[in-house]
C-alpha cells in the first residue's frame, strides 16, 4: 500500500486539504470545507477531472476533518485511516521562534496560540486545523510556516524605525509572507543555474501580492513586514501607505482604529481604487476606456516597478532573474508587458513579445524565459508550488520521526538479544 | 530708502523672520521667538555676525509680531514700518487648492482654516503669524507652500490604493513637502544644464527628511505623502511603516491611535531606533562601536537608496543628477559615500573621495559635483535655500499688486484729464 499524506490550509471558516501518494508526490484528491461555523456550510472534493459538491452543516473545525476523513474512506482514497503517515499544515506565522518547519507538539501549539497577536483572522484557524488533526490521527504533523523563509533577511532590513521596544517586547519587525513560494522558487532557479547563490527579484503576484529581494539563495529583503497588509498595492489591500492616514480617517469619518485596519485590508487596493478586484475584469475594463480600471492597474504595475528599483539597488546590480509567479504573475501577459518595457532602459532587459505572449496558454505549463537572449537579467515566468514544498517537508520530517522510532525500537531488539 | 521685504515661518509656539532689501536679496537682520505662550518666552536676534538675546513673555502670535517690529525699529533696521513692502509666510500645506504661491486675502485665510485637518500641528501657527502681521502691515502677505511644487505629481503616483471616497471626500493623497527647496534646486539645476527638463533624484535630509524625482523639470513623486511622517527615516519620524503597526501597538500598548501616531511622529525615527538623533553623535556614537547608532545609520543610507532605486526606474534611467541638500544632505560626508559606494555598480557611477571630503569646509560654499567625470550620472552637494525663493515670491507678486494699483492710478489720473 502507497503512503499517503495530507496537506492542510485551515482559514478562519475554510478548511482546504489535498491527499497526495509519496513519494511520488501524486495528488489523489483535493477538497474545501467552506463556511464552517454557518447553517450554509458546503463542501466541494476534487479528483480525476470530476468535482463533487455537499452541503453539510459543519460547525467547527474538528467536525470538517472528521467529514474529510469520513469521505476519504467512502470513496477509497484511503482503505484505512493508518495509510495517512503524516500531515502538513500551512501555518501564516512563525514569528522569530519558527525557522524552518516544524513537527508539532504540545509546546508547538502553546507557542502558537501566544502567537496569534500576529495573525488574529488566520492563526486561529489553523490552531483548530492542527488540533482537529491531532484528534483523529496519531501521525506526525507538521507545521510550514510562511514567514520562516525570511528568517535571514538582515536586521537593518527587518527593523522598523519605532521605539527600539516596539520590537524588543512587543516583536514589531518585518516578518515577511509567501516564504513558501519564495523557496520554491528559489529551489527551482538554484537547480536552473546550478548554483546555490542565486540572486532573484520574485514578484509573487495573486490577490494577496509581495516580492522578494533573494541575495545568495537567501531572503534579504521583502515587501510585507509585520503583517501581510504591507508592500505592494493588493487585490483589497492597500499597501504602503502614508502611516498617519489612519488617524486622519479615523478623525474624518468617525472610525476606530481596527476598522480602518480593517478597511485598508478588505477593501483598499485594485478594489478600493476601481470598485472591482479581479485582475480579468480589470483589463476588460480597461479596454473599454474605464479611467478607474486604467488608474488601478498602473498603480499596481509602478508598485510592483519601485521595489524591482529598490532590490536591484539592494543586490547592487546582480540579478540573476526577475521572476513572475502567482495567479496575476503567472498569467496577466498585458501586466508583464508593461513592466518590462518601463524597466528595459534601465536595467537593459528586452522583452521576448511572443514567448510573453503565449507562455501561460501551452499546455504543461512549465513557466519560461520572456526576456530576450541578450538581456542583462532573465526574466522568468515560473508557477509557484506552495503545496509542494509543505509536503516535501511533511514527508521529510514524518520520515526522520519515522527512522528515529525505527531505530529506537532496534536498539530495544538489540538490547533484548 | 531700500525696499524691504519680511520672511516669516510662524510655529505653533515659535515665530522665524528675517529681513532682506530687494532686488538685492540681502540680509539685514533675522530672529526668532521661542516658547510663544510659555512664561519663559524669549526671542534672539542675529545681525552682522552678532546675536542678541532677551527674555520676555510673549503669550500669543500678535505679541510676538509686535515685537519683532518694535526690535526692527529700536535697532534702526527700519526706520518705519512703512519700508516694509510685502511680507512672505511659510505654509506647510496648500493641499490641492494652492498650486502656486498666492497673495494673502481674506478668502485665503478662510481656505487656510479649511486645511487646518492636513497640518493641525503646523496650520494653526502659519495662520495666527498671517493675521498678525496683517494687523500691523497694509502689504501684500504672500503664502508659499511646502506643497505646492508637487501639484505636478500624476494621479497614479498621488493616489493611494485606499477607498475612492477617502480620496474625493476626505482629500487623502499624496501632496509632498519642502517643495520650496526643491524648487530652488530645480531652478539651479536648470541653469547648470542649461535645459528646463532635467531629470533629477533630489535627497532633502535634514532632521525632516525627503526625497523628490523631478521629470522634464516637474515633480514627478516624492517620498512623503498626506503628512509629513511618509517615507524616509527622519529624526524622530518613522518613514514609512507597515500600517497595521499602528492598531497592533494600540493594542499592545493599551494606548489611541492618535498616542500611536505621535509616537510615529516624535519618538521614532533614528531616535526611536538609538536613542539619539543628531547626526554627528550617531556618527562618533557609531565610530565608539555602539551597535545601535550602526543600525540607525545603516537604516536611513538604506532608506535613501530605496528611493534612489524607485525613482531611477520611473526616470527609465534618464537622470541628469542625484543631488544631496538639506542639513544631512549638505553635511554627513560618510552617508553620502556609502550611498554612493553601494550605487556605483548598479548605476555607474563613482565617488570623487577628495571633493566628498571636503566640500562642506569650503569657505563660500557653492556646492559641486562629488562623482567622478566618467560616471553615468552626476552627484551634486548644493546647499538648498528656501528662503530666498519665499522671498522671490513675495517680491514678484508684491512688484505685480503695486504695478497693478500704478495702473489703476494712472488710468484714475487719465480719466480725470
Amino acid at each position: 500500500m502507497k503512503e499517503k499524506y495530507l496537506v492542510i490550509n485551515a482559514g478562519s471558516s475554510s478548511l482546504k486539504f489535498s491527499l497526495y501518494t509519496m513519494p511520488e508526490a501524486k495528488e489523489i484528491v483535493n477538497g474545501l470545507v467552506e463556511r464552517i461555523g454557518n447553517e450554509d456550510s458546503c463542501y466541494t472534493l476534487k479528483y480525476d477531472g470530476k468535482k463533487q459538491e455537499k452541503n453539510k452543516v459543519i460547525m467547527n473545525h474538528t467536525e470538517a476533518v472528521k467529514t474529510m476523513l469520513e469521505e476519504l474512506l467512502a470513496n477509497n482514497f484511503i482503505s484505512d485511516i493508518n495509510e495517512i503517515k503524516g500531515v502538513g499544515h500551512r501555518v501564516l506565522h512563525g514569528a522569530e521562534i519558527y525557522k524552518e518547519s516544524t513537527l508539532i507538539n504540545e509546546e508547538t501549539l502553546r507557542n502558537l496560540e501566544g502567537l496569534v497577536k500576529f495573525g488574529p483572522l488566520h492563526l486561529p484557524g489553523a490552531i483548530a486545523g492542527i488540533k482537529s488533526m491531532m484528534q483523529y490521527l496519531d501521525v506526525p504533523q507538521v507545521a510550514v510556516f510562511d514567514t520562516s523563509f525570511h528568517n535571514t533577511i538582515p536586521e537593518e532590513n527587518y527593523r522598523y524605525a519605532v521605539p527600539e521596544e516596539f520590537y524588543t517586547q512587543d516583536g514589531v519587525r518585518k516578518y515577511g509572507f509567501h516564504g513558501t513560494s519564495y523557496r520554491y522558487i528559489t529551489k527551482e532557479m538554484q537547480k536552473r543555474y546550478e548554483k546555490e547563490d542565486v540572486n532573484l527579484i520574485i514578484c509573487h503576484v495573486g490577490s494577496g501580492a509581495s516580492m522578494c529581494c533573494v541575495k545568495d539563495g537567501k531572503s534579504y529583503d521583502t515587501t510585507m513586514g509585520l503583517t501581510p497588509l504591507a508592500g505592494l498595492i493588493m487585490g483589497t489591500r492597500s499597501g504602503d501607505i502614508d502611516p498617519s492616514i489612519i488617524e486622519y480617517i479615523c478623525k474624518e469619518r468617525n472610525l476606530t482604529v481596527s476598522e480602518v485596519t480593517n478597511i485598508l485590508n478588505k477593501k483598499s487596493g485594485l478594489l478600493g481604487i476601481a470598485g472591482k478586484n479581479d485582475n480579468r475584469d480589470l483589463e476588460s475594463a480597461r479596454k473599454n476606456g474605464d479611467k478607474k480600471a486604467t488608474l488601478a492597474l498602473e498603480m499596481l504595475k509602478n508598485s510592483i516597478e519601485k521595489y524591482i528599483g529598490q532590490y536591484y539597488i539592494e543586490l547592487k546590480g546582480k540579478v540573476d532573474a526577475i521572476v513572475f509567479t502567482a495567479g496575476i504573475g503567472e498569467n496577466a501577459i498585458s501586466l508583464r508587458e508593461s513592466i518590462i518595457n518601463d524597466i528595459s532602459v534601465p536595467l537593459n532587459i528586452k522583452l521576448n513579445k511572443e514567448m510573453n505572449d503565449n507562455i501561460s496558454r501551452r499546455s504543461a505549463y512549465q513557466g519560461g524565459k520572456i526576456s530576450t537572449p541578450d538581456s542583462s537579467i532573465e526574466v522568468l515566468v515560473l508557477p509557484t508550488n506552495e503545496e509542494y514544498m509543505i509536503l516535501k517537508d511533511t514527508y521529510e520530517i514524518s520520515k526522520k520521526i519515522e527512522e528515529k522510532i525505527q531505530e529506537e525500537t532496534n536498539k530495544k531488539v538489540l538490547k533484548l538479544n
